[in-house]
């Protein structure tokens, strides 16, 4: 009996594969800060809450496959806060925004096609892309260049005729760096040039800093016919764990194809709905007051880490990731080690490597992906722990050397 | 811009294809019988609804990617009810039962790899090879068998190297064919033989009937490394909205690479994990009530298609489905035809034509899959409008050809 190359070909997520060490680590007593994960600290808004303590069905029954009617009939009313015209009929509810991924490369990809995508990129879109059978095509962002859009040059030359798709993914995750309207004009332009998609995950849209705007792709009326959306409640409303999202695009072929596999799996979970219909009451001024808090965080964990002597980060622009080149040869293995040797009065950090954030063999390695999803104490301690983790590490690799 | 062949080669759903004209009718005042899908009318255990009105988290966190570990640590009391030996290691929580199949495709087989699978099969499954790229091959279990295994030898002729595993539903949908010790030991001995896997749909487990008792795949410790069990919470606890199944298999490279893929769509819904810890409190009394209405249901409905001039159906031993042949040559014009066309006192019920449940080509064209998840007084009402409906529609095609 042997396993699917597929699944032989992938490796276990880079930002959860670590999570055995952590489990030790807090069962010797150590407490561990989690920014190796976007689970934000910040609580789901009440009345999400209040709605899944008010749920009064007497069957949890199976819903339609596209979502429940409230919920996509409400959407349209949200995207209008951002100026966006979206349809109810232009959209369908997904199992959190990795369920729309997947639908959208099952819809415009036949095995062995190809995706474009900046790297570094989410790194489960790599283990979305093996199942599916399609190739990521990488085109390098540079964090001297703080992550923006490489030259379309770059995304031309990898054009063939097994592209199906661009794929970006803004504010961006891991890096934080948000697309500029020309940017995302540039990509839609060599889209339609060359006749493909550009998928775009905006499930970060609310999280952009220093009083910049959100270019959403669903802004540009005369490529809409060529562009997928994915969105989510996650982060918004942080609600990670209700995993509801949604996959827009005002293409109808593209939504009549993608609801084939929608009926497949029957319909998104039902009570998260409820949750989910509720969260779009929120006011507006939580999502200031989140974004606001992030921004604090940023500033300050970008400020600290900078003082560490060797580490390298640029300013993310918004969503609530940042990636750190750090003064070692392997972020990975180091990782491991904040877990498995460190601690600084009986604390440690676990962070993401970043290595399988890219595609391109060798790159990467040096760096690691830090979300700042904790309260400024708690990243103030963290700091302390990658400062102190660092010269420990040093020390101990320099001495296993001498 | 076109959409993958992937994509392009699948139908929608027969199962839920035709709701738009169920919509319609209803619009139309028209009252509809639902028996294409198996949606239970019978109550969610009232402690699952308490559990969600109790949810008292104040952020709906990302959960374990392998489940909840409350819910996963007592599923093996479940599972020991029914003598089956399963570790909380030995399984992971997935998004349904779908998500389980799913998995197992994509760990399983490569692309154009090839599955067995007795047909007609419930139909979805043919969406997920899709995806996966695997290829379904039928061998034809015959309604004046009931449905029964088909000679093992017609399993065995059709291996080839790139036969990933067989797949068997049992009690099995559509058909309501619950498979003997005998016929599992047949298709353990084969999947042995051939070195390949053995993946078995259980998600019926308790609806067993006329006092038959049921054997789990998970009964045979000796082919333990080659199985893969589907399981789901949906029929069982009539909670189908939840989207909560697991897989089950005691090989743990098997659950190893799984693992990869629920790490990459990072975790079941939290809240609906809540209400499944909760209904495997259930009361046993619950289930056995559920099952001796079922039983009843079908004693009900099997006597009344078998009164019906012209039908043909088989007697269930499992499930809540069965698969009747009508008199009509075309099961799914048919099944418009009552949605659009038809109404009796103002009702009418929607069936799901069974060509799509079988892989072969021009079989199953004049059966439908009756879903009785109804009480008996909306099942008779359903049996006058097909009688009525059959009586009408034979009428129709006779008009048109003369």
């Amino acid at each position: 009996m042997k396993m699917s190359n597929r699944i032989s070909a992938f490796q276990c997520s880079p930002i959860r594969r670590l999570s055995p060490y952590a489990r030790d680590a807090q069962n010797r007593g150590i407490k561990v800060f989690y920014l190796n994960i976007g689970q934000p600290d910040i609580n789901t808004p009440p009345q999400v809450l209040e709605a899944v303590r008010n749920y009064d069905q007497t069957i949890i029954a199976y819903g339609n496959s596209e979502g429940r009617e409230d919920l996509r009939k409400a959407l349209p009313d949200y995207y209008a806060k951002y100026g966006l015209d979206v349809r109810s009929d232009e959209l369908l509810i997904t199992t959190g925004g990795s369920e729309a991924l997947q639908f959208a490369f099952m819809t415009l990809c036949d095995p062995y096609d190809e995706i474009i995508i900046p790297e570094p990129y989410y790194t489960n879109v790599s283990s979305f892309a093996h199942s599916a059978m399609v190739n990521l095509v990488p085109v390098t962002s540079k964090i001297e260049d703080g992550f923006s859009l490489p030259d379309i040059s770059e995304f031309e030359k990898r054009i063939t005729r097994k592209t199906g798709a661009i794929l970006v993914c803004s504010p961006n995750n891991p890096t934080g760096y948000v697309y500029t309207r020309e940017e995302l004009l540039q990509l839609l332009n060599l889209a339609k040039k060359y006749d493909i998609f550009l998928i775009v995950d905006e499930v970060y849209r609310e999280f952009c800093y220093d009083g910049e705007e959100f270019t959403s792709v669903l802004a540009f009326p005369e490529f809409a016919d060529r562009v997928v959306c994915i969105d989510s409640f996650s982060k918004r409303y942080s609600m990670c764990g209700s995993r509801i999202g949604a996959l827009v695009s005002k293409n109808p072929e593209v939504l009549a194809n993608v609801l084939k596999l929608a009926q497949a799996r029957l319909c998104p979970p039902e009570i998260e709905q409820v949750a989910a219909r509720a969260a779009l009451d929120t006011d507006d001024l939580y999502l200031k007051e989140v974004k606001a808090e992030y921004e604090k965080r940023r500033d300050f964990i970008v400020a600290g880490l900078q003082k560490i002597e060797g580490v390298v980060c640029s300013v993310p622009k918004g969503a609530f990731y940042l990636v750190a080149e750090l003064p070692v040869d392997n972020a990975e293995d180091f990782a491991i080690f904040m877990l498995k040797d460190f601690s600084l009065d009986g604390k440690t950090v676990m962070v993401a490597p970043c290595e399988d954030f890219y595609e391109t063999e060798g790159l990467g390695r040096k760096q690691v992906r830090i979300a700042y999803v904790l309260n400024t104490e708690d990243l103030a301690e963290s700091l302390k722990c990658i400062e102190a983790g660092l010269k420990a590490y040093r020390e101990k690799v320099l001495g296993e050397l001498l």
